[in-house]
């Protein structure tokens, strides 16, 4: 038995995220459906975390535990055969046995997408949230500063959750401008509430649309409060980048 | 009646290019209904050329004539409200009664994606060629040079074509490269013979891979027969950037 870890890339717009579900279609199903036709054993796999519904990965992590003679290098080609062309194992390689890829995780990164234009853009629709405001580019870059560092997320946190302890890290978060007025956020933490990174980016993004005052930042993230923060941005935007170990 | 310039966003992946055919879904044909279905006229659609299958246009533009008395700027949000989501109208405008769209063509950008990786990317399968080879970024953009400038670009043209002029001018052309090991050839010419983008990027990658070497590029040209230069690169990378007049 030896324990693989894997780095996956999907696009989420025909999933119902993650983790498996009955009478719904999930990445942890597809990825255990592969596994079963490529290495004919049942085997469950562990992802960093879940992804919610239309939520893409970049590149995602799992582990999996298999008794396979397949050199572990060369099992991301056999896997692929069985996957969804929206599915993709990008690596494959053999880990410690302790190595967990849910437990382990150091840092994780997300990138928010988003353009703006009053016109909805049929080729940004799957990846980018549309944005019909203008839009003060250096007003929303100032806004990020307040979120940096260590605090008490709770004002960033979907009311469904039952997590208890709200407190993060975020060590690096931004906006890059890219061509054709789109835009993305980066953000980079040690962990991330339900639904924070796209309440974080739906914040951000009012900011830079002059509905939420920059100077009030700091107040909403102190208040804990989900009412005073922006609106959960759209799923279509979000792609987990990158996880680190 | 007056005459309106339209500029249209698509994605070409679900159609079988711009041009009405019987039995098959195509760009041309969508407008058309939308505008009938919007307008209650019917009415012919003249873009700045055809696309082919799977091709995508971000700034595809196009004139027709109409009756209506709705303001010319507001035409677009009436239109897209009767188009698939995969398509819309980014923008209408009055135009001068002799503007046309195809014959007025001054200069067209198109853009050729693609990406350098053993495995295919989910997130970039719809709007990227894959590379599967290593690929020689500095040689690549050597290559562009040949191009530049006034040529007979017979050996840039599929044999299915009946054009006999086959001297274009490429005005700009170069290579950028992007995040993830993504990169983009933008081509801007006064006009391009059938596959002659798709043609050329073929030859600029194989250039990029070392299949075809850099000192031959000239020779490829000057040979104007079609077999000596690279393969057509497929329709999923490319994009109608923008046309000018």
């Amino acid at each position: 038995m030896k324990r693989i870890k894997i780095v996956i890339q999907y696009v989420g717009t025909n999933y119902a995220g993650w983790q498996v579900q009955n009478n719904a279609r999930t990445i942890q199903h597809e990825v255990q459906d592969a596994l079963k036709k490529g290495l004919n054993e049942d085997i469950e796999v562990f992802a960093s975390g879940r992804t919610d519904a239309g939520v893409h990965a970049f590149g995602q992590v799992a582990h999996f535990d298999t008794n396979t003679r397949i050199n572990a290098k060369n099992l991301c080609y056999v896997i692929n055969n069985f996957l969804p062309e929206d599915i993709r194992i990008l690596s494959s390689e053999e880990v410690d046995k302790n190595f967990n890829a849910r437990f382990d995780v150091k840092r994780k990164t997300y990138e928010y997408h988003f353009y703006v234009n009053k016109i909805a853009m049929p080729l940004l629709s799957k990846t980018h949230m549309q944005v019909r405001f203008d839009f003060d580019y250096e007003k929303a870059l100032q806004s990020c500063k307040y979120f940096l560092g260590t605090h008490d997320f709770k004002a960033f946190c979907s009311s469904g959750s039952k997590v208890k302890d709200t407190v993060r890290t975020i060590y690096n978060i931004g906006i890059f401008k890219e061509k054709n007025n789109c835009y993305g956020i980066s953000i980079t933490g040690n962990g991330f509430l339900y639904n924070m990174v796209r309440i974080i980016s739906g914040t951000i993004i009012e900011v830079g649309c002059g509905k939420i005052k920059l100077e009030d930042v700091e107040n909403i993230i102190n208040s804990k409060i989900r009412a005073n923060a922006g609106k959960t941005a759209s799923a279509c935007g979000l792609i987990l980048k990158n996880v680190e170990y």
